[in-house]
């Protein structure tokens, strides 16, 4: 490339940058600047092509027409770029050995239904009943009682009980951890879904051979006073997808055990499985100290 | 910040990159790639919070809200982040003393009426009469005849055409370069105008305090075979907007003279302009070779 040529996209990126020099919030400057930068850099590096550009017009288009109050495909589109999955890991920062945050979702609700220790949140949901046991405590060890520990997840058919848009509750709870720190509960094995992946997005997959399927989890948020909040998710060890998560949710320490328990064995707290096999998972949680 | 926190991050992008890797159509694979690099250190240089992230969801979804068939606001956000302007200039590389290119905007329609050598292309839109006149030349002087030219501009309301809403053609048409390469004709001096700012690009403007007016311009497409297609304005020297203009589409090369010429002044063409004043501009226009 000419000295010529450099010095006008260089010119260009720094009079879009002075443009930006009088915005008042100082943290929206450095944003927009930032953004400025990094989208500019795209473009020459790319040496994107007029016809690209146009089309990536069109595909933002319609990533805006697809989106509506029941589905939201602008937070897809982060998530398969896993720039959802980086804004989660940027404000989680690493703290000794706290557990790992990842991905919310779209399919946390308010107002879940509160069990007690040994209940069972599925709620009829359908799937493989499964044990799930462990502690709370803080990045020293220490028991946390009392922590608020919310769980949801996708049923055997791979759907949440809001895409049934019939006002069911299923397949989501909350408890809280005992004196001791512990919590223990019934829920359902985790099995794989694709994201929606019929829209813009889905197409963006399809071209870049890529798989809607994310791989199996079970979701957690965990909050106790004077401690961060955590959001992750726990993922079933020896799930094929774990290497292939379509929103790369997968952190190797979230990888849990669950361990399948042949029909008839005895579950931990004498539930009657009425012959059926079930597994169970241990999990425990630890828990940064607030920001 | 912790090694193991960076660890996380560049993992992250990594596995991003890795997904991609399958990619069948080489170009879509370094397009998908090199974004998700500049769009992962983006989210990692600002550190971006996740309300920030949630607001960035909100404003993509409203901006794909308000595009419909008569309004871009996706090409209004590219516009305002330079990212048009930086498009055209990757794809019209310096050459030479090749007049510079400049956005196209979305005001340019197919099928204008061909007006002859002198003729007038304001057909009746409002402004101060305008005699434009040039030629065009390749890079080593030889003069092109034969060269289609296209122009279109607002009215003196900052308006265009099209924008009327009533089926009008105005300020806007095409003629052909003559046997030495030159070209005249009637326009209407430019007047400055606002992008559209009602919608959520308006706002963004508004937030960082910055002006959606565009510098007072001129638009010429030229055409000839053999010669690559020139998109491009001339810009009035002496406007104040020369350096804050909206969508960054100003060259210093592409400013120009307009002379005010004081009412009664002979016309070149000897055309009656009834006493009122007029302007005059010269724009020779140089083509690089077509690659």
């Amino acid at each position: 490339m000419s000295t010529e040529q450099d010095d006008r996209e260089q010119q260009l990126v720094e009079r879009v940058l002075a443009s930006f020099a009088n915005t008042p919030d100082p943290r929206l400057k450095e944003i927009v600047q930032a953004l400025t930068r990094h989208l500019h850099a795209f473009v020459r590096e790319v040496r994107l092509t007029e016809t690209e550009w146009q089309r990536a017009i069109g595909f933002l288009t319609a990533t805006g027409h697809a989106t509506d109050d029941r589905r939201q495909e602008f937070i897809l589109l982060s998530d398969v770029f896993g720039v959802s999955m980086q804004t989660i890991t940027v404000n989680n920062e690493a703290y000794q050995n706290a557990t790992e945050a990842t991905v919310v979702g779209p399919f946390f609700v308010e107002g879940s239904p509160r069990i007690e220790h040994g209940g069972d949140l599925s709620f009829g949901a359908s799937g493989r009943p499964c044990w799930v046991e462990g502690s709370v405590t803080d990045t020293t060890g220490k028991p946390v009682p009392g922590a608020r520990i919310e769980v949801w997840e996708a049923d055997e058919d791979g759907f949440y009980d809001v895409q049934y848009g019939d006002d069911r509750t299923a397949a989501r709870g909350h408890l809280f951890s005992d004196d001791d720190g512990r919590y223990r509960f019934w829920a359902i094995e985790p099995t794989p879904y694709p994201i929606p992946h019929d829209g813009p997005v889905g197409d963006l997959l399809t071209a870049t051979g890529r798989s809607p399927l994310r791989a199996s989890h079970l979701h957690f948020m965990v909050e106790a006073p004077g401690l961060r909040r955590l959001v992750t998710h726990i993922f079933v060890r020896g799930d094929a997808l774990l290497d292939h998560d379509s929103v790369f949710g997968v952190r190797d320490s979230l990888v849990k055990d669950f361990e399948p328990q042949p029909a008839g064995t005895l579950a931990p707290d004498g539930r009657d499985l009425a012959g059926s096999a079930w597994s169970r998972v241990r999990f425990d949680i630890v828990l940064a100290p607030a920001r």
